[in-house]
């Protein structure tokens, strides 16, 4: 298979035997921020762009604005290929690697400013003028199965095959960015509805949960800060704070926080209604370092606990939430709260988590403490098509190399009993929770 | 060796090797809620009710109900077998396979509802009418030489050998709920005194404390929320608090604090003056599930620290407090505070913590770091004779290749040497902690 | 060479070459406490007096007046050694066993009272009045090639090579302990300068960051609290607590946090003015445990976030600076951290997070997740010279295994590949970030 020889297998071979058979599945990906409407990159600069190298490369000293969007996209490429000798050991940088020898016929060893215009003319679809084209083939050698999106509230939805690129519902400038004019103002636009007071703003909730589902949807998702503790919405109490949001009138910290509040329950109330799994995603502050790359300035304080989640959990039993979180040493928390909840399902590794010795840490104790049926493994996160299959080749390894070591040699169980439980993980639950609720 | 067959050794020979010696060792359980009056399981549902295995099967989708303390035991058991293949992944249920193979000659690879009433049958010790003699052949086979029980501060403590089933003073309910009218009740009844203020029920303390140790006690328990800080009893400033508490009177949040506080210094003083190790079990918050099972509803938030005790460590500097942590994120802490304070003793592997990968992680960093003879290796918790054996054998799988690793290996230890350190961690600590305190 | 025949070298083959050609590099150590005026141990006292033996054996039940300094350094050894059977399992301890080996020809294989005289005679320096000697003989054979210091903002910094022993500012004091009347009088000593309000206290530092500069000094260091968060100062609501701080007037809890936060943005001034790396090593709490012995009495409160440190790390873009963080669990946001800030560098693995558990944890993120060229692998944090290699070793062998496992085995790197990036954490990036900065 062209698209697993890429990538290194596991070492040790009871491990190499489980993941050569997970890299015949096909993929399902259950969060991701892939534009449905061009889904592959078009030049290396959009893969070059991922935030992740811009990031890392201006961590390690480029400055930002050799990779300003008002250069070239090949000048920019460009000048990150002059710094990625300096994150080459990265996790993140093995995943550029794959995806030029897989999807580009890359031969060299790395990547330089050298051979960075014959690399950037292979990938070059926009020349081409192929993109379309590309896209099937991506997915295609990918062998993707389904890819969730990411898609804001206003989001026409049309366009493509939603049984493919499947709508999510992201709600986070309505929870977190109401007092913003132009949010409010998105709101009315796309729902027709007169948003003026808390009754208004839940039919206009109402309004984009309707439509996401008729399109498809089958999932709503949030990121939400570490200081966000869900607590039951007092629609009456957050009369007043709503209705200063919507209007922009000043409004204090503790108004700010009824109004994410009361949004946040409304919204769980619609995920119920509407029967849409929740993916909460807790951690992130953003911009925390505003003079970094565009992607490149959140990060967390990893004093959050799913305590602050308690109520949430209790009140929608009906509803299930699919939880990342983003501080690497709140996974073992997660195992707890995923074991005793039935609506909670621990979802994947997420961004500063996602690097395989947190991954393994968080697998191993997923895989020993969870039930089976209930553990989302992964998903891409990715903005691009490319980077769907290195990243899922990573945790397969990972997840192969896991059951090698604790169920095969640990416990005794054979590859097939091994195999059934990674087949779960990777596909069976995400294609229920993500494909079977609603329609 | 019956006992050890079931489990699956090391696949490394050198932690095999270790393995095999520590399963000829007697095993000292220093905490368990076993009773001692029927300590084995008379029938399948009393293995099959542990907690572990109803939440898990409750998390995994199986309703409260199924399991529900009115139906029969059989009926029980056959509901969560129906579920047990969702749970299969997991260490909990590996002990349940361990159990069923090493002590009811299971033949198959799985329990199903199928072969269930087979099952039952043979585990059937109610119908046998030879309870007392199970108890027997399961302390035999599982070679124990004593278990530590957790007893309520009014357990009678008689009926039994005091020296193979320890009696350990639990203190939970003075000190969490005093102001309980019950809790009251029993204490004026056990005591005999006309408990009515803080002398009169620190009188009442001293009597239970007499009491348990006269009869063969050798600690004292408790487990704490993550908000209780232990400080210095200020009896004069508690005098009210106690007084509302104890008259069951509408008390404020501060004044809760106020009486834990107070109960708990008293309890450490009479800990300190009966020379009783004081297990301090951090972590757990009651009911932060309300619709799960029994057993199955407390959690914990892991935002919580030992700094809070050093004003106990410090003022106890006689008193042994051995600790557990419920939080995995907490482990390194607790290293670090043993480390330091002669009277921190690193306990066990609690509960959300008890799975191999959090215990092989702690350990290491025990072994590490932390003086070789103030380790308490590991306990069972258990609430049926039965799960002893397949706890303590995952513990010493773990511990085997910890030692094979990092001090065989690693540092070229013989195994004779890396074997000393695990008698000492499993056998002598434990023993010396918890069998010489008193008498 | 003699030097790595004393350590066990790892035992898996790609390891262990990859071991043996870093003990063939010399060691840039870029933290310790070592006195440049006598830097190797000049008898065993000075070894076995190191507070890691210390606290572990009082922590293990040595009463603390069995180290007391008012007793012989032959007694207080032989005391020592009594109880160092109890730690013998410890990581600490190895290095123990390496320095004997490696420079006192020991051959037995554990110290003990009995061997203990005539092992104190062979390490006997005082006696043998050729301490300059033993401390060239020391470096060497530990091919040492420069260590940073930690030194008094009063210290004269003269009598020494500072290429080789190079200079640093410890800053403790004036932030923490500036309201103490020796530390202003030492201050007004040291500088000249009549320091009486904050416009001379600033005064006053500048000197001393100017003198440090002209002795050759590469860096600057302070170690805080987990309740210090540095934000910027704003001298002027800080110049009523600034004076009651220098007249030891009464303050309050909330004018002293004013002073420690605006004397640490001072020194942050200075170290943007004077282009010095800032040393961060962020967690103890001193005095925890005051019973402990000499160096013993430190922990931590693990609920701690570099979040609080991002107003910091914003603002003094041009300042590099080396993060530590005390608290084992802390290690996943300091390489979050470290990926997005350009001038937030991971430093070593501290203290109590210093066991090999740890410090493979972190490195594994840390390998995985931060640019190569902004790692700095490790230091010794020594007191005497002779600790310097054994630490360095563990560490070496460390990061041999994990590039082994993770590199070469995981990714199929080259030994030469993994090589260069060792090579980076160990030596050059220390040398460019802590030998580059100023002259």
């Amino acid at each position: 298979m062209m698209a697993t020889m890429a990538t290194n297998p596991p070492h040790d071979p009871a491990a190499r035997e489980l993941f050569e058979e997970m890299a015949r599945w096909p993929i399902f990906d259950p969060h991701s921020h892939i534009d449905a409407r061009r889904p592959a990159a078009r030049n290396l600069d959009e893969v070059l762009g991922y935030h992740y190298y811009t990031e890392l490369a201006h961590s390690a000293g480029m400055p930002a604005d050799r990779v300003d969007p008002g250069l070239g996209p090949r000048e920019r490429a460009k000048n990150l290929a002059g710094y990625l000798d300096r994150i080459d050991n990265t996790a993140q940088y093995s995943w550029l690697m794959e995806i030029v020898r897989t999807f580009h016929g890359f031969a060299h060893d790395r990547i330089t400013p050298e051979n960075l215009d014959q690399l950037y003319d292979h990938a070059d679809r926009d020349r081409a003028g192929d993109g379309p084209a590309w896209d099937r083939e991506v997915w295609d050698r990918s062998q993707l199965e389904a890819v969730v999106l990411t898609n804001d509230f206003d989001d026409p939805l049309e366009g493509w095959d939603t049984r493919k690129f499947v709508p999510c519902l992201r709600t986070d400038d309505l929870v977190l960015k109401l007092h913003d004019p132009s949010v409010v103002e998105r709101l009315r636009n796309t729902t027709g509805v007169d948003v003026d007071d808390y009754a208004s703003l839940r039919r206009a909730i109402g309004v984009v949960f309707g439509r996401f589902v008729e399109h498809g949807a089958r999932a709503c998702a949030i990121s939400l800060p570490p200081d966000f503790a869900p607590h039951r919405s007092t629609p009456m109490r957050a009369v007043t704070p709503i209705r200063r949001a919507l209007h922009q009138m000043d409004f204090r910290a503790d108004e700010h926080d009824e109004v994410r509040r009361v949004v946040f329950w409304t919204i769980a109330e619609f995920c119920a209604e509407f029967r849409l799994p929740f993916d909460l995603m807790i951690g992130p502050i953003r911009n925390v370092y505003p003079a970094g790359v565009a992607g490149g300035r959140d990060l967390f304080d990893r004093r959050v606990s799913l305590h602050d989640y308690r109520e949430l959990f209790n009140h929608f039993s009906g509803v299930t939430f699919p939880i990342s979180t983003l501080s690497p040493d709140a996974g073992g928390e997660l195992v707890a709260y995923s074991w005793i909840f039935p609506n909670v399902v621990p979802m994947g590794h997420w961004w500063y988590s996602n690097i395989p010795t947190f991954v393994a840490a968080d697998l191993r104790a997923r895989l020993q403490a969870v039930p089976k049926v209930k553990q989302v493994g992964y998903y891409s996160d990715a903005y691009k098509l490319e980077f769907v299959l290195p990243k899922f080749n990573m945790f397969r390894k990972i997840l192969a190399e896991c059951l090698a070591d604790d169920a095969i040699r640990g416990q005794g169980w054979s590859a097939d009993r091994a195999l059934s439980v990674a087949r779960l993980v990777l596909l069976e639950n995400p294609r229920r929770i993500f494909a079977g609720a609603a329609g």
